[in-house]
């Protein structure tokens, strides 16, 4: 049985006619977004917000009608997955390394939905290691001081010979090992406060609900 | 009498022999670079850090050895300007766009050294419209959420007719007329901690020294 997909097509429950949606993208979120494409060759009405230009790509070809962000003050609902999820409702994002236009289309959202399957939701944060996207000017720098927060960050780069991976928005990703994330709320002020710093891949009280998939068929849904 | 001059020497008396030293941008750090030239010349050993490639070009016609940031863990001293200081030794720069790599030098600085000429010194910072940096996806949604914290931000463009004026990491700037900032380190945190912000021009806990310049010639050091 495919626990993302039943967690993907629950979600899609919160979305109503009229709504303005964000769209993640993972292969959780997959299944909301095909699922959704369905209800609009069906008739439903709505009009929906890309995370990455993976989701823009399956949305055309699905048929959901596209707005960029720029052109809305806000949005009703957001389906996103999770790299981690803890029980109080605090995330990691950001392994495709697209964690900053995901955070900005969740910080507006009225409703922010998690869909993760039950391997993601953990009592702490921290295994998973956390993306932090830095500027590409004197890297290094940035680098030693996230050290001192505790972890061991590394360069994202894609084989060992390559040039260091390249966000959307032209800059790079620091995978910081922190293991145990003991303050996640504090930790994610520390990093953004970091000079050197864009935006870092913990979301803080920022989703509302997380609907979790489990491998048994069961669906567990979290307000 | 030139009270730029006054201030940007008088600073330079905090550098010695065997120090890797920041070196700012702009009319008052100028006549430090120029004065640090000549003792470079006269047997003085030091290492520069620019803050900007107009300070490279400076540094590099003078004679000053320089090193990359990246190279070092933390610079001895370093020596720049600001568009505004207040009594608590807090700042506002980023005038010329420059805000993120003179946030990094500083934010590595053992000293950090602010000149200036009295026209700077305010009681309370916010006259001067805060630069921004933004990252320029959506740039439309950061500056709404910008204005939310009770200013006008308008983003930085050279001419009406122009395309936005792009910092040295290739993203926009806002400029918010905040009037009077009654809380600057709050502020900083507040602005950091919205995705699509990258830094702001908010220096605080940073600025150990000001050196002030008055048209009368004198110089008044605040430690």
């Amino acid at each position: 049985m495919n626990a993302k997909k039943f967690a993907g097509e629950k979600a899609v429950e919160y979305v109503k006619d009229g709504m303005t949606v964000g769209l993640g993208t993972g292969s959780t979120v997959y299944w909301s977004i095909t699922k959704l494409g369905n209800l609009v060759k069906e008739g439903l009405n709505i009009k929906g917000v890309p995370t990455s230009k993976e989701t823009e790509k399956l949305a055309k070809e699905l048929g959901i009608p596209l707005v960029s962000m720029s052109s809305v003050d806000h949005l009703d609902v957001t389906i996103d997955g999770a790299d981690e999820a803890n029980p109080n409702f605090e995330l990691i994002k950001g392994g495709g390394g697209a964690l900053l236009r995901e955070k900005m289309v969740a910080s507006i959202s009225k409703q922010f939905i998690v869909v993760i399957d039950e391997s993601k939701f953990v009592n702490q944060l921290g295994a998973f290691p956390l993306p932090v996207e830095i500027v590409p000017f004197s890297w290094e720098t940035t680098l030693k001081t996230i050290n001192k927060l505790g972890c061991t960050p590394k360069l994202r780069i894609k084989t060992d010979s390559s040039p260091p991976f390249v966000s959307d928005n032209e800059n790079y990703i620091a995978d910081c090992y922190f293991e145990n994330i003991e303050n996640p709320a504090e930790l994610n002020l520390q990093l953004n406060m970091i000079p050197g710093v864009v935006e870092n891949g913990l979301f803080i009280n920022m989703a509302d609900t997380i609907v979790l998939g489990k491998t048994n068929g069961d669906v567990t849904v979290m307000s």
